[in-house]
């Protein structure tokens, strides 16, 4: 069978790491040529891989060799581009947030429905970890009971100099509000946005705590961290009638020294979801192998969680308040 | 040395396990009186502690063979006892919660003044539980750094047909209403209240999120579930600028059996808090036989946690907006 | 009630505690006179407890104001104590082990069969430790069928400088020669000994490790590590026909911080054995008190655990070979 | 770049497992053809993955379509077929054992090094575990100071019909004689074996735990339990001079239900393994695509377990004394 042929765009941490995937990990897939913009270091993320190296972003969308193009630019240009993946009729995989705002969701969405087929996949790679799949299987063989609160933890070791509340959420919390639909079956309608003092480290208040209202009635609480320091973790439980499943910390080493037993976390997201990456690119290139639709989450599933997340600001600006989600309906 | 001849007045699950640790395993302490409003159980409670059974609280107080009253009576008897314990000179151990109301922790707080000493103390027992004690001391260590967030969970089995939502809180989640200052040395100042759908089980909103901010600008959030049903858990997480500290669940048997590894939850406070109450009770009496003051929770402390209770409740009927809470300010 | 007098034998580690255990948090026992080689040392503990101090251990025997006898001495001092407190007609509490030889330990025994009476308990604390009873408790009630194997190992930190290969036997491993019998309520037949290559720690093999094989056809495994440095951690399993159950360690709080989750291990046995150490002592006193058979391991366990000891000694000298349990017939 | 095209020779669990990763999850492999000897089930098998039946595993070596081969027949067949294959000149994946017999092993490495090259992997996958691969780099690294002692553990679930004592021995607990050098860098030098008496559900002794001295001085003890029941477990624990490290169960879920907390055990090695298996093969056909030696288990790593194994067998045989570790020396 003849490899899909794959154009990575973005040579920083998460373009590099989809190209090295893609390349070493996934069955059936060629990454052919890299877009970056600095000449130096795109020639160096594709030769890693064997790949072309190019400047220019659109030149690799119209590369008659390449097939299918991953986007991991800066999230200012993701909807652009996908925009132009649409228009040149590949099927693409945008790194989360499709866009900062809903309104430029909005474009994206409108684009691909009148490309008249699925074309955009998202990278809410949480979908494919597999503690997230074995939670919403666990929780659709009743193994809580009924839902009634999801408790969310996100946490990263900080030091981000373009840190800043509002990208938390619209950057890091995004992740809840695709997640906490995808476990429940049921969209975010109501949210509010909480905060300790501002902390030192952030110069801004870190942790944030998030509290989303499901159509269903169910509380979920998403505390997003920036500047945890101690490590990566990313923790969700949900509390059902019966009991509560949650997601386990991965481990691979307990170690007895000094007077303590421990583990260590991981120092980002790359290793804890490295399955998940993997297995999302490996979805990604056997749906358009296959000719199917991908499993991974769509255009108006980042439009969705846009929304959320302008809500979520507007409560942070309206001190706490409790503010409804209103998405456009494109459908 | 003679020892201390304790009263014991409540004869349901929390005066019998009073009345049994004080007999089996506090030092120099012994039962002479049991009173309760049952004559035959309070025959039989008394009987194992070889204590004289009454069925009257106020003949208890006065017999010259009490020095000192420990009150585990339903929660709305808690503040005429202690007052007349007071007015009889007598040390008293009063259950938590002080009072139902604000109001009702005045009269004790007024009247202990009156008495020109300390006479009362309130069985917020968490303040003796070992890994609450370790947490408060590695927080004082700077284990984790400037706090900025708490996070508590405290869940009970259920089945309670008394149980109601303002009770939830009133005699529930009033635990974390002491501890979190206690834990932070800084009081609560403003709260708000969440909550899913109502929940099959309870018939009203359960679990119940309760944010607290305290007046060193921490934020915390407490869940109250009453309904939990897998068992009896309590959770307490200090979230730093450096890192956490946790209690951990006490566990004493790990067992691999049919598929799974499993460790048992207690079925109820009492065996969670076993060591707390025996703890509390010997510092109780041997602050009584050395003269000093015990190091327990005092009827200030109980107002206080009162004053919380209120604002809660008023975020509750207010439809979760933040609500200051005001304690008067009674010394 | 009055309380027991109690005159404690021995003011090093052990002794202190014992003494401080007694006078702090059991019931109905007055620590009356204690006894240590060194005469300031012993008025320090003593003031702790307000008892009287003396440089004369047949002395605290002798004095009528001691009901009852605790002994924490050097092991070697064990039998002579131990047999004339049997003399004096007073119950005794021996620190393991009751003596360092097979033949000291029959001499113990015989006298007090020519007493007529239980008056010799034997500290085997495990046999009071919550998860030991928990444990024994599961098995009884078939919670991982029947058993086939039990692995233990017993680590402590070390840097003893009277430590020997040989002690490590008859001091410390000798608890599992107790507890495992205990455990499956069956007797430890054949014995043999294994172990790496010399410690530079340790200046011999350590860990040893001990294979124990019991009249019900179970083998044990023992591990016995003098200097494990990291911490002071007991394990034990019973790996049965249908699962297993295992002892798990105590835990107070779980910390995050330097990209590790972690917990601490004790520095040594008084923190993890507290609650046992207590609650034999109260089992010791309530049965004094009573006039029973208090619960505690008896000579004849002493004595048993020793002939294992002896040959498991044999088995080391033999090179590992397997050696035959014999304890004389005494009974 | 071209894929390599595989051969699987095998169709039950495990050859259908290859087959399955080969094609669904390893970057640059085709499996061309599959053999078994069920025409139906291979059929079965081979249309799964795309691939050409044939129910002569001779005729798939000989294929030229077939690249490469992976053996996963039943282990009598093993030195034949990698005979063949060897013959062949075509690069081999055998799953482990090698052979059942030192001599057989001997047969297989004289005919690679009659070939003159480098043909045959084995598939003592633990290699490739992350969690072992940790365990390596982290002793490496002085995590735990010099080991003194390996406490390894396999557990099955067994119910497998073809079980007994020697099997267990060959091909089960030949993954410890085979990662214990391993991981310590150092040989088997002399064994001994132990066991309970006879399980009832095994009709043989089971658990096994076999004691192993390396030329270093290190003491392993491997327990191998066939009929563990309660799942598929895989511990290992290397003790040093300073500390222990040990690798952690995976687990995706913790619940906490019906009193309990719990986390799920593998049915069998395919949960625990898969991405040792993944990661094997992926090894295996990048060093054949680079044309460079793979790192996997050699030929005559197989042949060295083979030789501890028998050894095992002897002191089994021989009441559990201690036996001499002898391998041929082919090199």
């Amino acid at each position: 069978m003849t490899d899909v042929r794959v154009g990575v765009i973005g040579v920083g941490n998460m373009g590099a790491e989809h190209a090295g995937i893609l390349h070493q990990s996934v069955s059936q897939a060629t990454v052919t040529t890299v877009a970056g913009p600095h000449a130096e270091r795109t020639r160096d993320v594709a030769a890693t891989v064997g790949a072309r190296p190019t400047t220019d972003s659109y030149d690799l969308i119209a590369d008659p060799l390449v097939d299918a193009v991953v986007i991991a630019s800066p999230d200012e240009t993701h909807p652009d581009l996908t925009i132009a993946a649409i228009q040149a009729g590949k099927p693409v995989l945008c790194e989360k947030p499709l866009a900062l705002s809903v309104a430029e969701c909005v474009r994206v969405v409108l684009e691909e429905q009148r490309a008249g087929r699925r074309l955009v996949s998202l990278g809410f790679m949480r979908r494919f970890d597999p503690a997230y799949v074995a939670l919403k299987a666990e929780l659709g063989a009743g193994g809580c009971g009924n839902p009634l609160m999801v408790r969310c933890v996100h946490r990263t070791v900080g030091y981000d100099p373009g840190a800043n509340p509002l990208r938390s959420i619209t950057a890091s919390a995004v992740h809840e509000f695709d997640i906490v639909p995808w476990l429940l079956g049921s969209a975010i309608t109501e949210v509010s946005w909480h905060a300790p003092r501002v902390s030192a480290a952030a110069g801004f208040p870190d942790p944030q705590l998030i509290a989303l209202h499901t159509e269903s009635g169910v509380l979920a609480v998403a505390e997003q961290f920036q500047n945890a320091r101690y490590g990566y973790e990313i923790r969700c439980e949900v509390v059902g009638e019966t009991g509560t499943i949650s997601i386990a910390n991965p481990r691979r080493l307990v170690i007895d020294s000094a007077g303590t037993e421990s583990t260590g976390f991981p120092a980002d997201w790359r290793g804890r979801f490295a399955d998940a990456y993997r297995l999302q690119l490996q979805a990604w290139i056997d749906a358009i192998t296959a000719g199917g639709e991908p499993a991974l989450a769509t255009a108006h599933d980042g439009l969705v969680a846009a929304a959320v997340a302008e809500a979520v600001i507007a409560s942070m600006k309206g001190d706490g308040r409790r503010v409804a989600v209103t998405a456009p309906r494109l459908w």
